[in-house]
């Protein structure tokens, strides 16, 4: 079924890896944590154990850095056998701070979409992860003043988007989500009955990927840029 | 100046130690965390440079129990002078986990007073920390029903609340906020013109700590039980 776009009056937007360049680090991060224990397993291994690590911590870690920073020294001392120097700690902290220190690196033409669309919707940013690292991002951003309100959520599940579309007070068919996710931008939104466009990122944590069978007769739209939005809406 | 109880339209709650126990906690972290590193140094020395080594690191990983363990780890590196074994390592992740772990032990007459005035106020919980944690901490705590809305905010000055209370439609002689801390739940709202009410825990962090020049001229209202707070709204 179309999008009937006429209806929409919020927009929400993902954040990392929609408005602005993330998963792109966590990748560096990873290749540099191979590195560091090369000598301990292949680095092949090393990412299939880190990434289990992840899965296992994250009931109780969440999203973001930190909680990935704390899985790296768990797996260092697990895949090493309690035999990992000081220093490759250390190097693991420092991946860390690198990581939470970065510059944020907008994706090309956001900044257009948001100020034209801002002038006709009420867009508001919907990301999860940590908090700080959030409000961070988007002061750096300067992407602010096109936003009326923001919203970080521990997690992105149908629950938290009809809690959040009841806040605003806003209906299913007159929201729409935009985001690289299909499992927390996409899918949890068609389930609600709300509109959603799907812009894919060059790389999706493995987490995030979603199986054949869970987009099997699900109808949405992709596009590859985010400035194609904007045609939708003239 | 007395407050004006029958103005208070919504009253907003600290929640880590002033809903529930949480500073506890962290105090037998640090205990534990010095007997792990006794080898290397008196606790004494250990508690002043772990203080100092989570404020340079605040920050960047703001409050809660993952930056906490983070800058534990840092600084056994530097305290044993990168000689720490793995297995102190690991001890330090595990209090982490414990610490997240932890059931919620909820402030004797919490539930009563929460009971009572929900009925005639609008309440909400405004707390720092991280996400998941203080979501967790309010499913388990079997308070949610009592709150019309949760915020959790990367840090408590009075631009935070100005902005929550304009996002909430409230002016700031109709709210009350109550808490543990002087610096971020009764300083800020004081410099607001709004309401707050102190009761104090017994133990408070340092960096929550004020001076007295912090507090000179400035007047608020002390109370020893959060039941204390009934007799007002009668």
């Amino acid at each position: 079924m179309e999008i009937d776009y006429s209806k929409i009056k919020v927009i929400g937007f993902d954040a990392d890896d929609t408005l602005w360049v993330n998963e792109t680090y966590f990748r560096e991060a990873e290749v540099e944590f191979g590195k560091l224990l090369s000598q301990f397993e292949t680095i092949n291994k090393i990412d299939q154990e880190l990434f289990k690590m992840e899965l296992q911590n994250l009931p109780i870690y969440g999203y973001g850095i930190k909680g990935f920073v704390l899985s790296m020294v768990e797996m260092a001392l697990e895949l090493s056998n309690n035999t990992v120097s000081n220093s490759t700690i250390k190097a693991i902290l420092d991946i860390g701070k690198d990581m939470i220190n970065k510059p944020v690196e907008l994706i090309e033409g956001v900044e257009t979409v948001l100020e034209t669309l801002s002038k006709t919707h009420r867009l508001i940013v919907i990301t999860k992860g940590d908090l700080l690292d959030q409000e961070r991002k988007l002061k750096q951003s300067g992407l602010l003043d096109y936003f009326h309100h923001i919203e970080v959520v521990s997690d992105k599940k149908e629950e938290n988007y009809s809690n959040l579309l009841n806040h605003l007070k806003v209906s299913p068919e007159e929201f729409l989500m935009v985001g690289n996710s299909l499992k927390s931008d996409i899918l949890p939104l068609i389930h609600i009955n709300a509109q959603a466009i799907h812009i894919p990122f060059h790389t999706t944590w493995v987490h995030e990927q979603v199986s054949d069978q869970d987009i099997k007769g699900k109808s949405y739209r992709t596009v590859q840029n985010i400035t194609d939005l904007l045609p939708f809406f003239k």
